[in-house]
C-alpha cells in the first residue's frame, strides 16, 4: 500500500480533508462504525502553509511557547493519519479503538432528565440563566456524598465544571508558568502540552523525545507502573493518573500512601486524576483523597464522559480541598475559584441536570452497567492479544488495554495496523517516550466491532 | 439602614451566606424575582482567611499573576452585596438588573431541537461522543451563512465554543504574556482580568484604578463613546466591543474603519466582541468584517446567550479568519485550533443543537422576538431615567442603557440603589475607572420587574 503515513511528516492541511469528509462514501451506519467526523474530530483546515507566507502579516510576535509544542495534538494527530487512509481508499471498513470515545447509548434514566430540564427552559417557571460559576448545589453536594463520603470532602471543595481536560488547562492558568512540573511517562498528553503552552517548559529536545524542565516519571513493566519516586526530583506540580491513562495501571493504596508522602516532603501539589475511578475492580483507592493526609498535598479531577457516555454531553468536576495552601497561606480553591469565574461561565444547564441524574440510585445503577459492558470489551481485547503471544497490561482496571511490542516503534506499529487490519489504535509514544515499544487500545465500542477488531487482529498476527 | 456596604471592605468570605442560600426565605416564584443563587452566581465559601493561616502549606509559590487581580471579579462581588442586603433583610424583594442575565424562557422550536437531540443520544443510532474541537459542520455553515454572508468568511473560520467570556481567555493562552493590550474605558472586566492573569500587565495602580502597561483607551459621552485613536498607544491586541458593554454604544462603520485602519498601521490584533450585535437597530455594522481589509487585523469573538437565552445553555462562536497572521507569518487560526484541541474539547452536542436550530428561519424569527422584547425593556428604563432628569446613554442598539450621576461614585449610587430601592444595578467604575459616575442598567427582566424597579427609582429620584 502506497499510503503515506509518516510519522515525521507535516500534518496536512488540506481542504481535500473536508471535501472527503462531507463525500465519503463510507457507510458509517450498516457497519456500525463510526464516522471520523463524529468520532475523531474533523480535521481543522485552516491556512494552507503556501497562504501564511504572502498576505499582509501583523507585528504581534507569535507566542514562543505555543511554537514549542510538537506537531499537532495526539488524537487530532490519529485522526489526520485515519483520514489519509479513508482519502485513498474510501471503501475501508476502518474501526475506532483510538481515541477513548464512548459509543454506547445514555441511559434513559439520564436523558430523560436532561429532556425535562430542556422543556422546561422553554417555560417561565423553569427557565434559568447563569448558574453558580462552580456549579449547581444539589449537583455539588450529589458529587461530594457520592464519591467522597467520609472522606472530609464536602461539597463547597467540589468545582463542577465541562470536563477534565478543560480543568486542568484552568489548573495550569492558576498555577502560572513559574512551576516545575512531573508527569507518569507516558501520560495523558493534556498534562505535558499544556504546561508547555503555559511556558513552565524548555523546548523539546528531539533525541530525547522530552521538554526540557519537565521531570518524567518512568512507568513501566519493570517498576508495576508506578514511578521510583526515590530517584525522581522535587517538582512543584506531579500529575498523577489512576486507573492510569494510557497503561491501564490502577495504583494501590501503599503506593498512593508513598506519593503524598513524596509530595508532603517536597510541598508539592498532586493533580490526581481519577476519570477512571470507576473502572476500578479491586480494592485499589477510588480517590486521592482515601489516603489521610492527602487534602494537604492533592487536588483531584473527574469526569462523567467515561460513566455516562458524556464525552459529547460535556460535565466533570474537579475537587480542591480547601486544606490545599500555597507557600504563602493563600488556599489554591481560591485562585481557582477566581479563574472558573473569569474564564468560565459554568458547565451546560442541562448537562448538569443529566449529572445529577447520573447519581440517583438508578442512575448510578445504569452507569454501571454501562461500565461493565466496557469492561467485557477490554476483556476480550486483552484475551485477544494474550492468545497472541503478546504482552498485555491493563484492562482490568481501566477501559485501556496496552499491549508490548518489544524493539518496534509505536508508530510503526500503529500504521501496520491501521493499514492492514484497519484498527485505528493510539501509539504509545503519543504518550511520551515511555509509551515506545506500546500501543493503546481503547475498549470503547459496540461489541460487534470490539468482535470484528479482535478478528483481524488475529488474522494479522497470528 | 446599616447594611455595610463599603466598596473597599475586604469581600466576606464567610459559610452564612451559603446557609442564607439554603434557608433563605426570600420566595422568588411567587414575585417573579429571581434568587441570588440563580440568577448571579452563589456566593464563593472558600476557606475562610484564618484558616488559611493555620495547616500545613506547599511550598508551592502562588502565581504572581492573580496576586495582582483587584478583589473578585465583578459579578460575583455584585451578588455578594446583594446577598449581605438580604442576609440582613431577608424579606427585601430586591429586583437584579445587575448582570445581563436573560430571564425569558428558550423559544420552543429551539428547545423541540435540543430535546431531540438528547432524546436520540439514548439510542443506538442517535448517540455521539466526542465531536469536532472546534464544532459541528452544519452548525459552523449556518454561523457563517447566517451571520457572515459575503463578508468573505468561511465555515472553517468559524470555531464554535461554550461561550465568548471562555474564548476571551482561551484567546489570551494564544497570545501569551508577552503581548501588550488596549481596552476601552469602561470594558467589559473578563478583559482585563484575563490580561492580569495572563501576566501581559504590572500592578494595579490604586490611585489611577488601573493595571500598569495597558493602554486604557477613554470613552465617555464627550467623544461619543469611541476612543480618540490618535492619542492611543500602539498595542499588540486592543479588545473593542460593539455594541459596548457597558456603555450601550456602538461603533459607525466610519468608526469601525478608522479603527481597523489604525490596527493595521500599528500592527495590530484587534479582538472584535460582537455579542451584543444582533441588538443593533440602526445601519452600524453588525460585524467588523463588514469593513474592507478586517480580516487581515481582526478576530470576532460572538455568543447566543443574548440571542436565545443561551446564559445557562452555553454557546458561543469566535471567527479567526486565515488571513489574520503573526509577524513572522504563522496563521493565528493555527494556534487557536490547537488550543482548541488541547484546552478544550468543544462546547455540549446538546447545546449545539439548540445553537442549530437559532438559526433556522423559525429560530431567527422566535430570537428576535425576544430581542425585541428586551429592547423595549431598556426603552422603558432610558425613559423613566430620563423623566428624572438623569443623562442616559445606550439602550437604543444595546440592552444596558448608562445612567450619567456627575461627581457621584458609581459604588456609592450602586449602594443607595441597592438599599432603597432596592434593586440591583451595575457600577461603572466595576468596568474600569472611566465608568465611575456612571451605573448600568441591564435590561434582562420580566416586564412586570422592569416596570416595579423603574416605579422604584422613580419613587427614589423624583
Amino acid at each position: 500500500m502506497s499510503v503515506i503515513l509518516n510519522p515525521t511528516a507535516t500534518p496536512l492541511y488540506s481542504s481535500s480533508f473536508s471535501s472527503f469528509l462531507n463525500h465519503s462514501n463510507f457507510n458509517t451506519r450498516s457497519q456500525n462504525v463510526s464516522s471520523p467526523a463524529k468520532s475523531l474530530g474533523v480535521c481543522k483546515c485552516v491556512a494552507a502553509p503556501q497562504e501564511s507566507q504572502t498576505g499582509y502579516r501583523t507585528n504581534v510576535s507569535r507566542n514562543a511557547n505555543m511554537a514549542k509544542l510538537q506537531a499537532g495534538y495526539l488524537f487530532p494527530e490519529v485522526a489526520r493519519r485515519r483520514s489519509a487512509l479513508l482519502l485513498k481508499y474510501p471503501d475501508s471498513k476502518v474501526i475506532s479503538l483510538g481515541i477513548g470515545d464512548t459509543t454506547e447509548p445514555i441511559p434513559e434514566v439520564i436523558t430523560s432528565a436532561m429532556a425535562t430540564k430542556v422543556n422546561s427552559l422553554a417555560t417561565i417557571e423553569g427557565y434559568s440563566g447563569y448558574g453558580a460559576y462552580e456549579g449547581e448545589k444539589p449537583l455539588r453536594r450529589a458529587i461530594a456524598s457520592t464519591f467522597y463520603t467520609d472522606l472530609g470532602i464536602e461539597e463547597d471543595d467540589i468545582f463542577v465544571s465541562d470536563g477534565s481536560k478543560c480543568d486542568i488547562s484552568r489548573l495550569q492558568v492558576v498555577f502560572g508558568s513559574n512551576v516545575t512540573m512531573a508527569v507518569q511517562d507516558p501520560s495523558y498528553p493534556a498534562y505535558v502540552d499544556s504546561s508547555v503552552i503555559m511556558g513552565q517548559t524548555g523546548q523539546y529536545l528531539k533525541d530525547a523525545q522530552k521538554y526540557g524542565s519537565i521531570e518524567y516519571m518512568w512507568c513501566s513493566p519493570e517498576n508495576g507502573f508506578f514511578p521510583d519516586l526515590s530517584s525522581a526530583s522535587r517538582t512543584d506540580i506531579i500529575f498523577f493518573c489512576s486507573p492510569n491513562n494510557p497503561t491501564g495501571a490502577v495504583a494501590t493504596r501503599e503506593q498512593l500512601s508513598q506519593l503524598v508522602q513524596f509530595a508532603k516532603n517536597n510541598g508539592s501539589i498532586v493533580v490526581y486524576d481519577s476519570a477512571y475511578a470507576m473502572y476500578i475492580s479491586d480494592d485499589s483507592p477510588r480517590s486521592i483523597f482515601e489516603i489521610p493526609g492527602a487534602k494537604e498535598v492533592a487536588l483531584e479531577t473527574a469526569s462523567s464522559s467515561k460513566y455516562a457516555g458524556f464525552t459529547g454531553v460535556r460535565l466533570g468536576w474537579t475537587v480542591v480541598p480547601k486544606q490545599l495552601l500555597f507557600s504563602d497561606g493563600f488556599p489554591v480553591a481560591k485562585d481557582f475559584s477566581r479563574i472558573i469565574s473569569t474564564c468560565f461561565n459554568g458547565a451546560s444547564n442541562i448537562s448538569q441536570a443529566g449529572g445529577l441524574a447520573c447519581l440517583s440510585p438508578e442512575g448510578l445503577k445504569a452507569m454501571k452497567e454501562v461500565i461493565g459492558f466496557y469492561k467485557e470489551n477490554a476483556n476480550i481485547i486483552v484475551e485477544t492479544f494474550e492468545s497472541l503471544g503478546f504482552k498485555v497490561y491493563g484492562g482490568k482496571n481501566a477501559p485501556y488495554a496496552w499491549v508490548h511490542f518489544p524493539g518496534r516503534g509505536s508508530w510503526d506499529v500503529f500504521n501496520e495496523i491501521l493499514e492492514k487490519a484497519p484498527v485505528v489504535t493510539t501509539p504509545g509514544s503519543g504518550f511520551g517516550p515511555g509509551g515506545e515499544d506500546f500501543i493503546r487500545v481503547s475498549a470503547f465500542g459496540h461489541r460487534e466491532n470490539i468482535l470484528e477488531a479482535c478478528r483481524r487482529l488475529k488474522e494479522l498476527y497470528s
